[in-house]
């Protein structure tokens, strides 16, 4: 089973594609897309979109995992999110594929086994779950390629952690 | 000149087209882009995204006019329109036209004159300026043709007011 796990900003959208391969996990790509404020909204919004849809194409997952929204974010930044959020979730409906939110929490716990978990504890257990030699960089790919894993794990009894 | 306004949201979208001819106002088009709850939201912003998408396409307009964010609004509802307001923005940047956002108070400064009339004002004076036989129904289609004629009245020197 492969997942895409989107962690949504207009100015950087984090993704990572995962692979459960028997009760191994595989990273099979990851990375940020990058948009400045010099550009227009909307091309921001069209470079997020079409580079989700490649990647899309690129890996044929069979889902997506996608961050909601932050506790104690505000309104601007809510609605920023969302943006970026919408177009991810329009390349998975046109690619045919369904789209689940997990919240941080459940994402840290399923990855650290902690909703409390830091940022360096999930990027320290990411890389060990995914077999990494590095750890994920930057933290945006690192939190996609979590988001990815916690959907994975939602398949009973298949995951090991290591 | 030809505008798309767009008032943005996951249950209820609205829309309107709007001609600028000489100095005559024309509504081209309005209505509602609705989806129901017991969709899945990718589908739902999908179902937004098809939708605006063929109105460019029918209609050929130079500009999309976007209603910003109301004050006063939760973190929930600010990511909630925040989906719909980027999957409408990208069937813009798609087209190739660029997208302009006006805050309500822009939008109702430029209809009624005062940016706190409030709704029935704002119907009836889409309803003028557009000369309809009918005030525009429902209130999320007269409010994306009110932001199409706040763009529209950008335009220096062109609009008089019916």
């Amino acid at each position: 089973m492969i997942c895409i796990g989107i962690d949504p900003g207009t100015a950087n959208t984090g993704f990572g594609v995962v692979e459960l391969r028997g009760t191994r996990l595989l990273a099979l790509d990851g990375g940020v897309v990058t948009t400045t404020a010099d550009e227009r909204l909307e091309n921001r919004l069209a470079a997020i979109h079409t580079r989700v849809a490649e990647l899309i194409e690129e890996h044929r997952p069979v889902a997506m995992a996608i961050e909601d929204l932050y506790f104690g974010r505000n309104v601007s930044s809510a609605l920023a999110v969302g943006h970026a959020r919408g177009v991810a979730m329009l390349a998975a409906a046109q690619a045919g594929i369904e789209c689940t939110a997990y919240s941080p929490q459940q994402i840290k716990t399923s990855v650290c086994g902690s909703g409390r978990a830091d940022k360096d504890q999930v990027t320290a257990m990411v890389q060990r779950l995914l077999g990494l030699h590095e750890p994920p960089r930057p933290d945006h790919a690192a939190d996609a390629l979590a988001a990815a894993i916690c959907h994975c794990s939602q398949v009973p009894f298949l995951i090991g952690a290591g």
